[in-house]
């Protein structure tokens, strides 16, 4: 079956963003050539879904075309419809349902791309298969949570570990199969 | 300058316990001979800090041998005055101006036991040179964070990562020293 993954980066102290969506935290491990397995990963992937709010910031601060570039199937969690462009979807029903029926249709694997909001739903109904975890070197002290409180216990297994010469270290976790 | 650690494990989700002091997630990670480099950081420290809570919970759990055996000097941080016991002093005073007073002073390392209210007041006071923290591979979903919210950025440097075949991360990070 397809899986659906996250690939996301977190401060050591587990914020995605600070205040006011501001990602300056990551600039510290950014460096020309390293993408930490990033395009290797999107080769696997020919769906995304994500949140509405996600979209939004992406779309503003580097432009519609990241996703709407012909490649992937996008769908856009939100409460409030639009009409669909090009290859995304804005998606105004159930996420789990969602994923339920993407899980069930044949093709590459899936990636969440966000926020913490879709995170919180896709993980209150343990639809995440893996979690590709990179852990920035900085506490940040403050901002928006990759784990939100309120979620049911899931166990894991550890699949690897890699660290950087930025200080990033990877993980990669699965969801634990004597658990299903 | 001696300098003050911590030596914590969290759930990947941050959290140090479940509601109600339940540390159970750690049990899969528990595994005969294996303390994960605890007793060889213990033979660096000749004090520890820890909060009033942490402090009864650990006496109430295992007893105060585990603290109070003349090996250690002990500072227990609380609002209510208690009277020295052996090695263990009960302290009213400000944690920062405590923690200044040990570092002026020689000795080997201290250690911070936690709990997580102890840590969030010496973070806000950047009082903290190491962070050894053992990732346990689960998703609790709720409890006590290792970081509350609320502190200033402090960047990290990354010593060392090694995973052990329970699927337990340790990393090792320093205080930046670039930051000083």
């Amino acid at each position: 079956m397809r899986k659906l993954s996250l690939f996301i980066a977190t401060s050591l102290d587990g914020y995605i963003a600070k205040p006011d969506d501001d990602l300056s935290f990551l600039k510290p491990v950014e460096k020309e050539g390293e993408d930490y397995g990033y395009a290797a990963f999107m080769d696997t992937i020919d769906t995304i879904i994500l949140g509405r709010k996600t979209y939004d910031y992406v779309v503003r601060e580097i432009g519609a075309s990241h996703y709407d570039n012909g490649e992937r199937k996008v769908y856009v969690i939100t409460r409030t419809a639009r009409p669909d462009t090009g290859n995304t979807t804005f998606y105004t029903g159930d996420p789990a349902g969602l994923v339920h029926r993407l899980k069930s249709e044949n093709g590459k694997n899936i990636f969440c791309d966000g926020g913490a909001e879709i995170i919180h739903e896709l993980l209150k109904h343990d639809l995440i298969d893996e979690f590709i975890i990179s852990i920035v070197p900085v506490l940040v002290g403050n901002g928006t949570r990759l784990f939100k409180d309120g979620r049911p216990e899931q166990s894991l297994e550890l699949v690897k570990v890699e660290a950087f010469d930025t200080g990033l270290v990877q993980m990669v976790y699965r969801k634990n199969v004597r658990d299903a």
